[in-house]
């Protein structure tokens, strides 16, 4: 195969899958702190957005967007934080976090903001299906 | 006039013009600690990339990615990283920043670490040229 894409593993241990779109795996942080998505895109040898062609760019941004209008309405948050950053998982990711002013690294990035506080298994399973039925596309 | 665009005065206050495509004004942050592009789509109602249409969001991502090429070719960085956060300013604006295993915020993000370090004017004047050749458009 030309591209043999795997989830990288690291990512693989913090997130839990939610569906697959036409360019990305989008799955959720396994952090309870932050409602946070994360989009990566099933193209192997891709650790920046530079590396994907034109249609695959084209791609990304729709499904950013889409992950970022479900996060919102799912959330009501006050703002969204989108970032592609890859200094310790390399494999390309895009993350899209719903930030609050009440949360705990406001105004500050989520990255690098303390510990990954996993969720209760209740709490994320009704997130999950929120997010799910927002985001619309066939189960992973 | 529909959309009078005007740059947010503390984006004005923190960076330096580079240049204007089609969609965004690119600037230069002032900051000599890491070589870092922010681009604004001149559009005076958008705090969210979901704010943008669709045709806009395509070209944000070319511009993105146009300005990334640029910065990479420019420094030789290890890694970019891009971001859209707002969460202190509301003008929507994308960061492009190229990062070095070696600076002062590896691997952490560059947003929320520390303080901004100006430019000694000779340093800004050498950078701000390599940038405009690369990025190649009209000057502001």
């Amino acid at each position: 195969m030309a591209d043999p894409f795997a989830l990288d593993p690291t990512l693989a241990a913090d997130t839990i899958a939610l569906t697959r779109l036409d360019l990305c795996e989008v799955r959720l942080m396994n952090d309870a702190r932050f409602p946070w998505l994360v989009l990566v895109p099933a193209r192997a040898a891709a650790a920046e957005i530079i590396d994907l062609d034109g249609a695959e760019r084209g791609q990304l941004m729709e499904e950013i967007t889409h992950a970022a209008r479900a996060l919102k309405e799912t959330t009501g948050c006050r703002k969204l934080n989108v970032g592609a950053l890859g200094n310790i998982v390399r494999q390309l990711h895009v993350h899209v976090v719903a930030r609050f002013a009440e949360d705990a690294a406001w105004p500050g990035p989520v990255w690098g903001a303390g510990q990954r506080l996993p969720y209760a298994p209740p709490a994320a399973s009704e997130l999950i299906a929120r997010l799910q039925g927002r985001l619309g596309a066939t189960q992973p």
